[in-house]
């Protein structure tokens, strides 16, 4: 983390932010900085419905029969390998579980690489085959591909990105905007897996642990919960800016509040330990193969019942519920008995995550 | 161009490459080790039939009702804003032609953004608005998009991916393996504009030039072509590796030879120029608003007169035609009246071009 000292969440920032001006690290955090830049720079420019409605994936009506999800994103991880994946999976399954967190069935991927001078082939092989691999394991196609290669020092050895393109079901309409207060939240695992592990990767733990990210495809989990339920409103994966973030932005695209119970979200002992040596918290740490689930209360238990008969999903839990109001507001019950405002990720807490 | 020097078109290697294992700016050329690295590494695990066509854009059935184009590139132009365009109208604009070249109509764009720490904001503001800008000349809607930020030194400013949908008009099947013995060849207009104006704009060319590059959204252009005839074959955009990579590329696919008239071929009097006095063969140099066409004989004159009533098609000629062999092979006729064969490009000569 060579970058200039940022605020971390809960923390005041010990010295000025760059020229406001210019591009910070904290632009990419996926918290406040990041949405004031794309609501700023980038959808006031490409104005359309599509991209304001704020999803993980534009929902697109290709013809009278067709309607699409597409998604895209850039990988930037570093390091390139970390335990339980690296940047390869990380993008196929990043692309294909935005595209599903629309409900939709992702068909077809294309990946753009741009590789630095000096790169292994070697390495690139690696990464390509996994990305072959997690293909295979969602089930999708990649289509379209493109390469360039950058001088040396203008690169990290490798950047991809992704995009997909999946199939929304006739009649589905699951979007951010979409959770009614009496709807329950569903977290289908841990949080914070995938943060702690390319931290540790980093050697910026300053101990040993056995974290893995948790980087997988969950096209399969949502297909699933679809047939077990019509009744789901929203689902979104808590990649960058964790869980917390995630639930404000569900929470201003519906203008109504979740309050989430402290006790019932679950994290490993490891990942919460290494959270409070990191003075991090696990609700704003990315998650990659984890999501939410916010559906009518009358069909959570079908929901619950789907989910913890699929891998990825056996530890599926309630952790709120929506309430009409303060809208656009997360609150959290914690342990000791209060109630306090749990804010979208601000600054830069973990750069380069993904 | 601070990379090792590398072989130039029709000279030979002074110094010997990098090691081989790594990867050096020869592979993102888009020719030879372009190709070469795409089938080692990506076709042979990627394996599916889409991506092994080899065309500018994958041909994806969806339903029985829908076939989508579907087409990604990554941009890493340097400089950021050159003569008739900047890095966000190449991003829309190349994206666009990818997909207009398999006939189809695009619809939707995704845009991932690879940002440098410290890029000034006024810079990515003017970049966006370029963007949208071509989006809507072209007709197409940017509908998902992503912001990642690298710190300073692992980037070179800004880095745009597109990825670009279309839809395909039933029936309708253009490819590079397409093309007959007895089709004519088509071009659009002169080439060699695009690279030499960004060369300019880096400051290489050591004299005063007024050429702008001719990035420009074609698929009007290929609409209007389509409504004229229904015995295209071939439609491609010859951007990296130029007219002579793109030519070699479609003799390949369909197994044909590929004859043409040197004295044919469209070059800007300036272009050709600073082509001489670089040592470029303008055959090689990158294009960003024109267009191969191969179609059957009888309807060239319908085409000629489409694309000549269309403002980035009134310098249309036909080149050159195809023959049965020798097969893979495109040769030329020069003007001293001999007959030459012509490579596609190896190594590098342009680097960072697009």
């Amino acid at each position: 983390m060579d970058e200039a000292p940022q605020s971390i969440q809960g923390l005041v920032c010990p010295v000025p932010l760059p020229h406001k001006d210019q591009i910070v690290m904290g632009h990419g955090s996926g918290g406040t900085m990041s949405h004031d830049l794309i609501q700023r720079v980038f959808l006031s420019t490409f104005d359309n419905s599509i991209l304001s409605a704020g999803n993980d994936a534009g929902s697109c009506l290709i013809n009278a029969h067709t309607r699409l999800a597409i998604s895209t994103d850039s990988h930037v991880v570093s390091p390139l390998i970390f335990p339980g994946g690296d940047i390869g999976r990380l993008a196929v399954c990043g692309t294909v579980n935005d595209v599903s967190m629309l409900g939709a069935q992702p068909l077809f991927i294309s990946a753009g690489f741009i590789l630095e001078e000096g790169l292994e082939v070697t390495i690139l092989e690696t990464i390509v085959a996994s990305m072959g691999q997690a293909a295979r394991e969602a089930g999708v196609q990649i289509v379209a591909g493109d390469t360039k290669v950058v001088q040396k020092g203008k690169g990290d050895g490798l950047y991809i990105n992704t995009c997909g393109i999946g199939l929304i079901r006739e009649g589905l309409t699951i979007g951010g905007e979409h959770s009614q207060a009496g709807d329950l939240v569903i977290l289908s695992g841990p949080v914070g897996d995938h943060g702690i592990a390319v931290l540790a990767a980093r050697g910026e733990l300053g101990f040993e642990t056995d974290i893995t990210s948790d980087v997988a495809p969950l096209n399969s989990l949502v297909q699933s919960m679809l047939d077990a339920s019509q009744r789901i409103h929203v689902l979104r994966d808590p990649t960058r800016g964790g869980l917390a973030t995630s639930l404000n932005e569900i929470a201003r695209q519906s203008r109504a509040s979740i309050v989430i119970d402290e006790r019932s979200i679950p994290v490993r002992k490891a990942v919460s330990a290494a959270c409070e040596i990191l003075g991090f918290d696990p609700l704003y740490v990315a998650n990659e193969g984890k999501l939410i689930v916010i559906a009518h209360p009358d069909d959570v238990q079908k929901i619950l019942g789907a989910m913890r008969s699929h891998p990825l999903g056996t530890d599926a839990v309630v952790i709120g519920q929506v309430e009409g109001s303060p809208a656009g507001r997360v609150l959290m019950k914690t342990r000791i008995g209060s109630t306090r405002v749990v804010d979208m990720l601000s600054g830069e807490m973990l750069p380069r995550i993904c």
